[in-house]
């Protein structure tokens, strides 16, 4: 204890030394002139560094390339540890790596420091203050302090207001129903899983887990994704077939551009089929659920390119790349999505060590897109019909792509071999959903890259099988975030509307001392299902709640008044139309359910009435209408008579 | 680089040595004789001690002090650093702290040291090969070790399976059907928040956060709990008036009983009304919205205890309790509801350093519960009457309970003056929902406590804001976990059953290479918007997709035959009553949607078929029924013969 104590307050110390050392640069900052350009503060520099305690974390862009050159010579690094950790780290950089460096974002802190502005030295501060602040409190300080510096939630996480939320529940609902509509069970693990679980599983992507602290226990992460939790579950509970839904969120120490949809924490929509199937069969499904999400969240066109593993490995064998660099080959190939093919092939010789002659034949083949006219012509290539990884692939496509004909859906797939998935994972088939066209947000327009993406992977779940049982898996991850952000741009913009409460009926009352009958009124409504609510004042003014009613989409009120009440009467009022009506007391409950159903029958479209109708007709008659085209068009014609009588009738009342 | 490469090999050799010091003490202990009681093998004591690496947060037990008495003397603290560390821990403890430790539990770890038993250090074992690993797979080892050893979810948390899921929508849909009723919006907030945002606010639960590693940006800590970050969300959103809803998982590194519902990732359900009102006003909404959720739970009889922190503080000054130790006693009376009073007030006496007066004259009002009667009593009260905080209390307590009588709730309502509530920051009304009886699970009772509980807190969000500006708050936490546990057991007991799919139609086949048409089928009912579907085998067996069927209980199936198709027809199958019909291919969606509805017809309750007919009724002839309870009778009457015909004509047909 009296060792824990002791550390403690030197971290303290050493933590309230930063938090001056700051202080100090950010006064010098501010000293300096905005002409100085480039001249760096080298106190300014080592505190900025010495945030980063992972330097295997810290991803270098050309601007500390700027730096190392401007820092100059004889740096004291006796003094600026921090500058002498990162210069050995930028000097393990080699010429190839460095070329790759990207330009450092505007937002980089790391920029502000030579601009002679200090909002980085600002927010390095609040950050080391909040970081004191947190060691005091392990000191053991019952009372709280309060919370004089930060208000935010953590770097790359959002809070959902009720707005986004509606949003939010909308598109889930409608993934859900198409995921039940394929007779998916949902299943949910937890938000963290034992570190080695997910060690090893990423590749380059680990380091950006989530680690929880060290507490005595188990060594622990947050979850990264939802299908390695899916293969620790069926290796677990020992499942050899499953097909599941799981909708959560997951966390990955990205560094967001904070760009659309790209958060920290987000969420992920997975649908997957574990068993040992004939093939293609769970493949080709996976496909036709992604089609039908995409058409009935109808966000715009899309195309839903395949390709297949197997068919990368045989091409990059068959063009002559080594075996040990196929998946390196294949993370470049993957690039073709954002840059030009110049730019892939540059980078496959220079830094992937592929031959230039190499490099030309996947151009070759990288190009070619198309449906299965191109695997049969394939299937004929020279090269790729004596690959045997080749043509396990073709056929494979081949068959895939009878079955996206059988299914119907040929008009949206495109076999892609430019395709090729970030994972290591994937063994078989691999596809991705974007959009064709940018998306119109008022008067702009935004660009969405890539809306859902999967593929099989036959390997993972033997990995966590002490006999190294495999249990075949194929699936696809639905990109919510972007979907979310898409709608939630429109609502800003105006294209769009919600309502973030569900509520019906608002009980008024001009006068004072209605509260209580207004309890009254409350309670009876509740007890009826009726959604139902009040103001929290006793006597709160008439306008103040109309106008509660109108901004939140209510729509009908009941008005209290002790002339009516004495008469035993209230009155219901449409807030759209203003139209106000007297109703028995004792009646209440039954008047309102009326105009309720009466506003849900006005919202039901055309056909779903028609459909009513028919049933009804139905019932009655035991005769269907609907296989009788002259039928269906009078019902059509009596359905929007109806409606348009309803609609009057309502008006009329007064 | 180099530098946290040294100190990890380090960390790896150290952890090896504990493996292997685990393992050669297991060996140790199979030698030793079961007879051999309390004698301790101090390497074992030394290892199983050395999984504790903060020791402020192992809580001793009455075992601990029967290993510390028979150690023995004479411990070579240089060679048993452990020990050690532990024994001066120990001594940290005064003797009322001694005497309170409560009895070890049979799964203590260390309580199997002593009886011979090896399956704590199995337990240990595991868990330190698991670091070792962890350790290993961060050298950077790209390759996916496999994992031979370790496949569980963390201690205290657990996978959802489908069933489990079903359950828990079901109970989550009802409760938020109330919540929405009462015109509450959702909200969301992120699953860790900045560690400063949560440190303070817990007392001494605050050694129960999960810490995440510090990797280098922010400190950060998983949420504790829903109502911190709904005062976060409110202060940094600067909203003044909210009612929202919010369920979601949070973390607490409890030790968990894993008695049923304890766990250390759970759900909380909770609804909260944000803003300044009038007196009591949103508090009984709450108390109602308590009522409303545990009826349509419907899980067993319960009442509602309610009671006021001014009035508990009142009491306590009244009976001459020291204002410092006001909070300190609350917790203790807070123990009523699970020890008896004699051990309440030996605590309060002994540990608490209440004197026995005061002790008794607390006593003599924490015994009483009743209802508005009880507020008018104590009001007159001669020590009471005189107390500041108890006058407000119970004027508080006399508005709640009259508005309880108005909403209709006052026989679930009890006004408990032993009601304390374990959380710090509640400053009014505060509420707790028990069941007053075991729930009959099987041939067994379960007793299942508390089940919601919450209360008003009016200062929390003005902590998070920098003018300290108060946004008064009330709301309700329901304790969904423990009725998931209930329903759970229910499930296994047999006493209920669940569907996890909602597949309506299963497409099969009987002969061979039907794989295809099926695939039609399937497509065609999907774009229809009928649950669908079918095996991923080309050739089942008729057999296996029957039985497939009956077990997930999907009603309806389409066998496809050859001789059939020829004649342009398939058969549609009732799984339920076996009963085949053959319709013609080109008529099959309407044939299985009106086959659909008619199953859900039958499935709905006698009285809403009623209102239905009541309804349809109306529209035709506009009047309505529900006002003649004559008509209404011979309605039900024709609801009932409507179900019974419906039934026929389905066996009927052949």
């Amino acid at each position: 204890m009296a060792e824990s104590q002791d550390v403690l307050l030197l971290k303290i110390k050493e933590q309230g030394d930063i938090v001056r050392k700051l202080k100090a640069a950010k006064e010098s900052t501010e000293k300096q002139k905005r002409t100085q350009k480039f001249v760096y503060d080298l106190e300014e520099v080592d505190a900025y560094l010495s945030q980063f305690s992972y330097l295997s974390g810290y991803s270098p862009t050309k601007l500390d390339l700027d730096i190392l050159n401007n820092l100059g010579q004889d740096l004291d690094f006796q003094k600026y540890k921090y500058i002498k950790r990162w210069w050995y780290h930028m000097r393990s950089f080699n010429e190839s790596d460095i070329n790759l460096f990207p330009l450092a974002s505007s937002q980089n802190s790391f920029a502000n420091l030579h601009k002679g502005s200090d909002r980085s030295l600002d927010e390095q501060i609040q950050e080391e203050v909040s970081k004191l602040l947190a060691l005091k409190a392990q000191l053991g300080s019952e009372d709280a302090a309060p919370q004089k510096f930060v208000l935010k939630t953590p770097k790359g996480t959002r809070d959902y207001n009720p707005q986004q939320m509606t949003i939010r529940n909308n598109v889930l609902q409608k993934i859900i129903a198409v995921f039940k509509k394929h007779g998916a069970e949902c299943i949910d693990t937890p938000v963290f899983e034992l570190k080695e679980v997910l060690t090893g599983k990423y590749g380059e992507d680990s380091k950006l887990i989530y680690d929880l602290k060290d507490q005595g226990g188990e060594i622990l992460a947050l979850r990264y994704d939802l299908t390695v939790p899916l293969a620790r579950y069926l290796a677990m509970s020992k499942i050899n077939t499953l097909k599941r839904y799981h909708i959560a969120k997951v966390y990955r120490r990205d560094n967001p551009a904070m760009t659309r949809g790209r958060y920290r924490e987000f969420y992920q929509c997975d649908f997957d089929i574990a068993g040992q199937y004939d093939p293609m069969v769970p493949d080709v499904e996976c496909l036709k659920v992604v089609t039908e999400i995409l058409d009935a969240l109808d966000i715009g066109k899309y195309v839903l390119k395949v390709n297949h593993r197997r068919l990368l490995d045989g091409m990059f064998e068959a063009c002559g790349v080594p075996v040990d660099k196929f998946r390196s080959t294949c993370s470049t190939v993957d690039k073709l999505d954002k840059s030009p093919w110049e730019d892939v092939r540059t980078e496959m010789i220079n830094e992937k060590g592929i031959s230039p002659d190499a490099a030309d034949r996947i151009g070759e083949y990288v190009r070619l897109n198309g449906g299965a006219e191109l695997a049969n012509k394939l299937l004929k290539d020279e090269k790729l019909s004596k690959t045997k990884a080749a043509v396990e692939g073709l056929e494979g496509m081949k068959l895939l792509l009878n079955y996206c004909d059988i299914l119907g859906i040929s008009d949206k797939i495109l076999f892609d071999l430019s395709l090729a998935r970030g994972l290591d994972y994937y063994t078989g088939v691999i596809y991705e959903a974007v959009l064709t066209q940018p998306i119109k947000v008022g008067n702009e327009e935004l660009t969405v890259g890539s809306i859902a993406g999967g593929g099989r992977y036959d390997n993972l779940v033997g990995m966590f099988d002490a006999k190294n049982k495999q249990v075949p898996c194929v699936g696809v991850s639905i990109g919510v975030e972007r979907i979310f952000s898409v709608l939630e741009s429109k609502l800003a913009a105006g294209d769009i509307s919600v309502r973030t409460n569900e509520i019906d009926v608002y009980v008024a009352s001009a006068q004072k001392n209605f509260l209580e009958e207004r309890m009254k009124i409350c309670a009876e409504l509740w007890n009826a299902g009726i959604k139902t609510e009040q103001s929290y004042k006793k006597n709160p003014k008439m306008l103040n709640q109309l106008q509660h009613c109108e901004e939140n989409g209510i729509p009908l009120a009941v008005i209290l008044g002790e002339s009516e009440l004495k008469r035993g009467l209230v009155k219901i009022r449409n807030i759209t139309t203003r139209e106000e009506q007297e109703v028995p007391r004792a009646n209440l409950v039954e008047e309102l359910k009326t105009r309720i159903n009466t506003l849900n029958v006005k919202e039901m479209n055309g056909s779903l009435l028609v459909n009513h109708l028919a049933d009804e007709f139905k019932r009655k008659y035991k005769k269907d209408l609907r296989s009788n085209p002259c039928a269906m068009r009078r019902l059509q014609t009596a359905a929007e008579r109806a409606k348009r009588t309803l609609s009057s009738s309502t008006e009329e009342k007064k």
